[in-house]
């Protein structure tokens, strides 16, 4: 498969598609129709981003959706009409205003600050100040804005070194005299990034605020510029230094929730309002331009030197645990020499006693097992059930609130602090970054997010 | 460690504790000082199941749990007080009224149908007819009750030939003109079992209600009595055929809910309204003994031949996925020849594509791979973005709307049904029991219990 060009005519396609494309008179923005043996698909041919996968045509469907369609030999494209899209939108210089706060925004290749252009629909990535202004101009109200491309990939693709690259960045601009960070990032692993970042970075002393976009921001119903927004300002303005996730927080989506980094998860395939904060309520809410907190228990500003804590064991697994399930599955963690587990059980922390055999062999080797609840809700309590006080008694740690996620990051994390087997158990039952209740909330059980 | 023994004096125990039990001068019911090198708890020694787990002195403490003390040779037990108990409490021979609906209750081993000892505040478990009736003696207004024992087994310790085996029952009962059932089970898989019974069940003609207790019968905040009058108005009253659950429902306890087998999931560890129906409100509630249906797509009462489609085939795995994730995750099944594996992805089904590598082998050596999401509401679209696109040309199957669980339930039920590809993936893209929606509910993934 060939790779993408930097072709003026068909920005982001890769040569066997554009051979395809010239072949057949196509121009981008040329509404067509593409026949292949099994399939067929009208709407606007679309520009690409140069990191778009190669082999693949791009069309806006009518219903606002994009599409990639694999490039086949049997493909057949009809032009159907043609849209005025213009590719470079005007870019205005971001204006600089010496009483508002200076604030950095890291992309990492979520879809958020794509521009939004609403000649075409198209979605292309926009990430200059000056785009972003053009996009967005409320956000000259609120900030001075630097932008830094850091990666452009899917979030499903993060891995814990784009976690420690993040960290690093954060850290340098933090101690450069930044007001405030902004992260976009990809909503899908965005809750695994905010809970690395919390425990990687210490003594942070300004927010740090990831946001994504559900929408992308040529659909009408697109998240991406509210939430840019609302996350510029607690960027600029709240006196939070913490790692949080804000996005838009009710069903309404007048406002925005500041969730704190360990505690959030995204709790929605395509809903606007998808995370939530488990076991609590958020920690605040920002809605046009003015941020209530809900709570006093935080990290406040202070004039401290950011350090970050980076190292992290890959070598850990995360395992949820279900009726039928057998000892094979923790033995080849074992057997391919992991540290560490994250067992998801059941209930309060049970999990089959028919696999205990393998937890006794992987705790004996030296795996440190920490067991979380598959429920997501509440606490572990291994105490209560026969079943539990076995586990515990074969040396698992309960987890007591962690999110599966928080606690596979935490796991890593501590693992790559220590190798001593006292400090291991010690940090991990430590509240580091929030990530520990020291009671849950019951109204976050069944909180309902328009009427926070 | 010795099992335990038929022992009159000392019932449920093993005899390694009998022994020091007896060198104290202990007897049950005796309020106690248990103290080893590292604890030391005070409570009132219990009478235990014969199902307990031999070598724990069990002693309910003064929060109302129950707590067994691991024998250990530095035991100690010194006697503070004796309270007066008995361990048979008087049973009355259940009423028998024609008019009313014939129930049948099957007990696996959940602590719903444990012994209200009021004199002791012990948990025995209560499970004749008679028993019952003496603890909830609401039960006789409700309908003729029969009950028996299928297991008595933890259930985290169910596996898919339990199912097998409850099904059977159902089966037999249902064709032999029962008017409803209940089957006690203990709540941490009681949504697999649900899932597996709605599959293995067809042309059921009466409702099969499973009900469970989050706080066992001694405890004032138990749910146990409640549940089970709940449970028995719908198994007697209610004009559904369907294998549904049937727990507290809100945070007042005011009432049950009733959620669809296939639509449930557990939520939170330890509150009494633990259970949500997922992607849609519930199919109703119980309050009072009267029945509220939300919904009126259900299966009704119906006279048919209740049959079973029983097989399930155990080689399949469940895999929730995370960043960092290696192929040697997906390879470990591969080689262990698993026939399929469901893969929790995150957002709208993704994985990292650094795992694509693993999953397209697993694909060609004729793995079935079902995705569905982690965040557990929403749908699969697989369709919206690349990694999705891919992932399908792989030919992993999108799972719609199907949580992770029922999805591990409805593959093994699939391929236990048919070897041909082609059919395996008609069955697991078909509405089987109600586990697709053809669209989600809004209100499902914000509504708050206490208001429906």
């Amino acid at each position: 498969m060939s790779k993408n060009q930097n072709n003026e005519k068909f920005p982001g396609y890769s040569k066997d598609v554009i051979d395809i494309l010239e072949k057949f008179l196509v121009k981008i923005w040329s509404i067509i129709e593409i026949k292949t043996k099994t399939t067929e698909y009208k709407g606007i041919l679309l520009p690409r981003s140069k990191f778009s996968e190669p082999g693949f045509i791009e069309i806006k469907l009518d219903n606002g959706y994009n599409i990639g369609v694999k490039l086949s030999k049997d493909i057949e494209i009809k032009i159907l009409g043609k849209r005025e899209g213009k590719y470079n939108v005007p870019e205005k210089s971001f204006p600089i205003n010496k009483k508002l706060p200076n604030i950095k925004l890291f992309g990492t290749g979520g879809t958020v600050a794509c521009r939004l252009d609403y000649t075409t629909g198209a979605v292309i990535p926009a990430f200059t100040p000056g785009e972003l202004f053009s996009a967005v101009p409320e956000l000259a109200n609120i900030c001075n804005l630097d932008t830094e491309i850091v990666f452009e990939i899917l979030s499903e693709n993060m891995k814990p070194s784009s976690w420690q690259k993040l960290a690093e960045k954060v850290e340098k601009e933090a101690n450069s005299g930044i007001d405030g960070i902004i992260i976009g990032h990809g909503t899908d692993t965005m809750s695994f990034t905010s809970a690395a970042l919390s425990f990687m970075l210490k003594d942070l002393s300004i927010p740090v605020v990831l946001v994504g976009s559900q929408r992308s921001s040529d659909r009408p119903s697109s998240d991406s510029a509210l939430n840019l927004i609302n996350a510029a300002t607690v960027a600029a303005k709240s006196d939070l230094a913490e790692v949080v996730v804000c996005m838009l927080g009710s069903s309404s989506h007048k406002y925005g929730l500041i969730h704190r980094g360990t505690l959030v998860r995204k709790m929605h395939t395509s809903y606007r309002h998808t995370f939530r904060t488990i076991g609590n309520i958020p920690l605040g809410k920002v809605e046009n331009g003015k941020i209530t907190m809900f709570q006093n228990d935080y990290h406040k500003r202070i004039k401290s030197e950011t350090k970050t804590l980076l190292k992290f064991e890959e070598k850990i697994g995360l395992v949820y645990s279900y009726p039928g399930m057998t000892n094979d599955i923790i033995n080849f963690y074992v057997d391919k020499e992991y540290r560490g587990i994250v067992l998801a059980g059941t209930g309060l922390g049970h999990t089959s006693t028919y696999i205990f055999d393998s937890i006794k062999r992987a705790i004996e080797e030296g795996i440190i097992i920490l067991m979380v609840t598959q429920c997501l809700n509440g606490f572990v309590g291994m105490d209560v059930y026969s079943t539990g006080r076995n586990l515990t008694q074969l040396g698992v740690i309960p987890g007591k609130n962690l999110l599966p996620e928080v606690a596979y990051v935490k796991l890593g994390w501590v693992l790559g602090q220590t190798q001593n087997p006292d400090e291991i158990k010690s940090l991990l039952l430590k509240n580091i970054a929030g990530e520990f209740l020291e009671r849950e909330i019951p109204i976050s059980f069944n909180y309902n997010a328009d009427e926070l």
